[in-house]
């Protein structure tokens, strides 16, 4: 089934870690994160929280930068034309679905952003903050994998860096579309890891740069 | 399958037509179009071409805006890290499959770009255009539908653009991910419609607006 | 002493007013507009903003897009290389500095963004929010013209708007500054008006949209 | 004359080189350096020219990421509302004052743009090679003062990077304007340095990186 993509050249290369990571988290914000909205529940996200959870405790203490954001608008009027009704009704500044989730957000070391597009990097300052940092490695984690995990995957890869994408730090609210998205940008834009693989190269780069 | 999302809202609105179209028209150059060419061959791809020409010469006659976008670079050192081999050694200024197919490119009404990441969005002057000519609805063309489409797809969402989708103007190597990204942006960013439907939009606009 | 330019064609235009204005409002938080922090106490930035609070009075009653920025970080880290002492150490979220004035900002009512560069424009969704809204005019107002009042000047420019200075509605720590930026700008990118032409064409304009 | 600037805390720092050079070269486009056309002619310009190709010189030998751009467009209908009648005319596609001075430009090392804003940086892919490169430190270079390179300067700035502005590589048409906008970046964004100093900073990291 893959076989024209590889016929056709995809996938020929690996990317691999460069010399400095950065860590964007998209969207773990109790909107997609707590049951008790309409958007949240799903077991992949769950899944995606706990494992990134563990990886910015490590990345942390190593000095990577993180960067976590929302998406939040000031009214419907100011917002891109959205298909989601829970978007549109509830990602509103204030709302409390808008609100990080704290097992991944720590406000003294974390950048807060607020994001109205479906990438990460769509009119933020991340790009900034990682020039001056001198990242060339960006980890994508978040949710969700089919919607603004895979734009930012695709911008993080247009804005020159190597891209690495630990499957089991993002989540979807189902298996198919998640599998589907990370078949597609790993043919072409990333690497496809996991939170194991990504520790273990920062616990070395901490090393390495100590 | 597809209950899951539905539950959780998405698809729940259609955005519509808006008051003024734009098209682009994503990566139609030979080293997609020209079955020479490593990434060239696939009949989606093939009947894309067709639809579109079609629809753009439609366009063109109304004074609808249109761009064109090719993907290439002056060496490997400023190129993001692709995964595919085909672009890596070929997707070079004055290599002859960088060169916009001349079925959908006219030189004389559109404005051809060249671009570098996988959006025909990113790190271009597309919105700068629209935003002169008050473009609020974007027609997305082009291929591939599992790349530099759906890349497309999200950013024009993004800009809060009305995003149409003729599904037979854009094409893949395979049903599959073409299908699977239809589906994605579907649910949340642009409406998936067909080359007549957009003709007949742009016919009553150029009527109403002669 | 302007002649050399003249010669070489600067100015040799006049934009004029497009079909639909949106007005942007750049810092006037509190850092710069309450005498008691150290950037504050401009007599230019006291009269831009009284005569921006008159125009955005009227702007609000006809329906125009308003966005109010202010300028902040997370820390000293994720900032830029300003060589303001005062932006390095109160420009921090959370800093009372960091306020709109109330004068300007009507919450119930205006887009509020943070923004991290110079320009309104850079890295923010601005564009996005005036591509919906069909804006091609773009009124730009606040503080402080030698800064980021002209930095979102050129940016309004380069995205294509029709671009608006009324110049009693931006302010300057002094005199010879702002007229020089104005001097620039209104040779390339802008028209140099006043806030009774600004709130005229809107009055005018409300009217023919009414 | 600067002294509320410097009461109000501008100035205060300075910022410095960092670990990664990348150089920008803004207009150096015939059409500003040819004194057949309108808008050039201008002595400033003739001695940016020649002080940027002898440090360009020692960048290239270094392998020092060189980004050269001219601004250039398909018609006036694309063009953002340009009040200098030379580039409406003038400053298209195929017209030989769009070609960079070969002075300045060797095409087998830099990498050469098409710009329509008024900024290198603005929808350009330059930060996405640099990211590429890990550059933190841009230096920038070409024309107009008051015009491009202002606008290249801020936005070097916003996007994170120290920047780095030798008086005698960039020109202007006359000594005024470069006076006064050198004066505006020199407060808030930039360092003014010259092209010998850039050389030498330049040498020492090429022995150093060795």
């Amino acid at each position: 089934m893959e076989d024209i993509y590889r016929e056709r050249t995809y996938g020929a290369e690996t990317i691999g870690y460069g010399d400095k990571p950065g860590i964007v988290v998209v969207d773990f914000q109790t909107g997609f994160t707590d049951p008790q909205y309409p958007l949240a529940g799903a077991p992949l996200v769950a899944r995606a929280v706990d494992n990134t959870a563990r990886l910015l405790d490590v990345a942390r203490r190593a000095g990577v930068p993180v960067v976590c954001c929302y998406t939040a608008y000031a009214s419907v009027r100011d917002m891109p034309h959205w298909k989601v009704a829970a978007v549109r009704e509830q990602f509103i500044h204030g709302h409390p679905c808008t609100e990080l989730d704290p097992r991944i957000y720590d406000a003294s070391y974390d950048v807060p952003l607020c994001k109205t597009g479906a990438s990460i990097f769509f009119q933020t300052p991340v790009t900034s903050y990682f020039a001056k940092e001198r990242v060339d490695t960006v980890i994508v984690t978040g949710c969700v994998t089919s919607g603004c995990v895979r734009a930012s995957i695709i911008d993080s890869f247009s804005h020159g860096y190597r891209t690495m994408v630990p499957e089991d730090c993002v989540g979807d609210h189902e298996e198919g579309p998640h599998r589907d998205n990370l078949r597609d940008v790993g043919r072409r834009y990333a690497d496809i890891v996991d939170a194991d693989g990504v520790i273990e190269f920062i616990e070395t780069w901490r090393k390495k740069n100590a």
